[in-house]
């Protein structure tokens, strides 16, 4: 089933129904339909993992809604599930009108078309690496076998990948839903492995301080500076139950207990474990972080912030506020070769993987 | 007039009140008492420079308020008096409660502690570089002299700078609101000029593009890639008359017309020109020109975002979603020596100076 009417755009944008000329993140609605152009690929889709953002605003929605006035557990998953069909059937993919994000989804590979550039075959199970916020999907089954109380939602139907789409196959060795969880953060010790490195090869190994450190997001950044050739990793986490996580775990050089959000805590409880910091990596997901980190890093360093609660504004008013000469990156979810780096961070470290375990046990 | 009381500390944290711990821009109230500690300065303020989201808030809460019942022009000016010393009287420093944001300020250096690391001396004529929004301040002619219609408020008062706050002396050899205005981005010209020798250094001289280039920082910024020896300068802006105004400056090789929101045609018009760009720069103070700075730009390339309209979000995930491998950078108002660069390009080059007067004469 291939389309030829009008030539496709790697990007997408040929599924773009409005508003026109937007990218299909921005788009409020995109075309779903399974005919496949040259360079795109179907994938027979199993399962969705909502970004827990996502989740939380639709759990709350749905408690506030009239729709659960009988109170039944019974109507909770309804109103769940209708939600969720809602909002795919009006927009063509599962992006959450309030907070923007999606999340990402597993399947197995029904269809590549013959120009993909994707390295996809029939068969292969994979997951994606670009949001569900763009990608093109339809459900078929009502999303009958979820009970609106989890992130991860049983699921059938079919989710389109376009040309400059990311995906990965599932590794054979490890449990999905822990390879979903790594791979649901892959970009974080990927960027911070090359900025180690980079670092490095400038003079001296860095002095790196991860914010967050026993977080799945952290706990990956540590290995990875580690392996990249750090000098020191310092872990900074906010409770003493994280501090013995995090030293049981072995991933770091030195752990401190401070709360992310006072920057002269930070800055300080850093500086006394051998900062300040040549590279300082910001993994908590609450906003505030951003004084902290620039105080904790020295001079000519570099912070990059993965928190998606991070104020563009504070952290560009901030350092200018205290004339700090730091580079500020934003932590940018795509690194060449992410996924197999994070995946073999969990293989070598089975701190990393302890990590994981207890937090995809969370919840 | 001298405080030893307790120490002081150079970010300023001595002179917060509430709350604790925090630096002096994120707090709610500071001390802008007279005194000073032995590494502070104290200026007899004459102008604050209100910044330009600030000053439109308080305009349009002040036109909606029961204030303006009245009607008249008069009512107008005292309502803005009052909303602004209001602020100042309650918070200790000039930053406004609703957008987060302050301005700077002009004045003559009062006195300087012994310790001060400023280089500043009784007399001398100076702009601040740290934001209203961290400054403490004191009003004491009730701002009898401002109409409440300009962002350029006359103003008395006292102002304290800290250790590690910044300020320039204003140059003799240029009108002082030209000057005010260029040091108030010099922080955009600085970091691109240092983006751009870095990615000479490490091979070919790059394409740069500049979103907003007819505007303030981007002619700035414009100028300074040029002369950090970029190898093609492209200037994008959206209408023909903004085009024309580049035009005749003759700051940049290719001018292009497109609106920065579009992300396709942002791209194609940026390849058109010559690129992909190995640099881009984010100077459009509107929401929305992240895709179109993403898809702009070659692999391996960055984008530096100066525009405050940036959304942390919106880049992290865009990027993502398109597998871009660039590096974003928060546009950090810092750089050593930002002021003296930025002044220079004003002497250097005379369409920087064309574009600023046009632009401070309409307001």
């Amino acid at each position: 089933m291939q389309r030829k009417d009008f030539p496709s755009s790697p990007l997408g944008l040929h599924r773009v129904i409005e508003p026109a000329g937007a990218l299909p993140q921005a788009a409020w609605r995109v075309d779903p339909s399974p005919g496949l152009w040259p360079d795109e690929v179907r994938v027979r889709v199993d399962r969705l993992n909502l970004d827990a953002a996502s989740f939380r605003q639709l759990s709350e929605a749905v408690q506030e809604g009239p729709g659960d006035a009988a109170g039944a557990d019974g109507g909770h998953a309804a109103a769940m599930r209708a939600a969720v069909l809602g909002i795919v059937a009006e927009r063509g993919k599962m992006q959450n009108p309030v907070t923007g994000s999606g999340g990402m989804l597993t399947g197995v590979v029904e269809e590549a078309g013959p120009d993909s550039p994707l390295g996809l075959a029939p068969g292969d199970r994979i997951a994606t690496l670009v949001s569900l916020s763009l990608t093109p999907l339809a459900i078929t089954d009502g999303l009958a076998r979820w009970d609106g109380r989890s992130e991860q939602v049983p699921c059938e139907g079919h989710a389109i990948l376009f040309g400059r789409s990311i995906a990965a196959v599932l590794p054979a060795d490890m449990p999905a839903p822990l390879a979903l969880a790594v791979l649901d953060v892959c970009g974080a010790p990927a960027l911070t492995a090359r900025v180690v490195r980079d670092a490095r090869s400038g003079g001296t190994p860095p002095v790196v301080a991860i914010l967050g450190a026993a977080g799945k997001s952290g706990s990956l950044s540590a290995a990875a500076a580690r392996e990249a050739g750090a000098r020191t990793v310092i872990g900074l986490v906010p409770t003493q139950a994280e501090a013995d996580m995090l030293t049981k775990a072995d991933l770091v050089d030195e752990v401190v207990i401070a709360d992310a959000r006072d920057p002269a805590a930070v800055a300080e409880s850093v500086r006394a474990a051998g900062g300040p910091a040549q590279v300082t990596v910001v993994c908590v997901d609450v906003p505030g972080c951003e004084g902290g980190a620039v105080l904790a890093t020295a001079g000519g360093g570099t912070v990059i912030f993965f928190s998606m609660a991070t104020s563009f504004s504070a952290a560009a008013l901030g350092a200018e506020g205290v004339a700090a000469d730091i580079t500020m990156l934003i932590g940018n979810g795509y690194v060449p070769g992410h996924a197999a780096l994070a995946l073999d961070l969990v293989r070598a470290e089975p701190g990393v993987r302890q990590i994981f375990e207890s937090r995809t046990a969370e919840g």
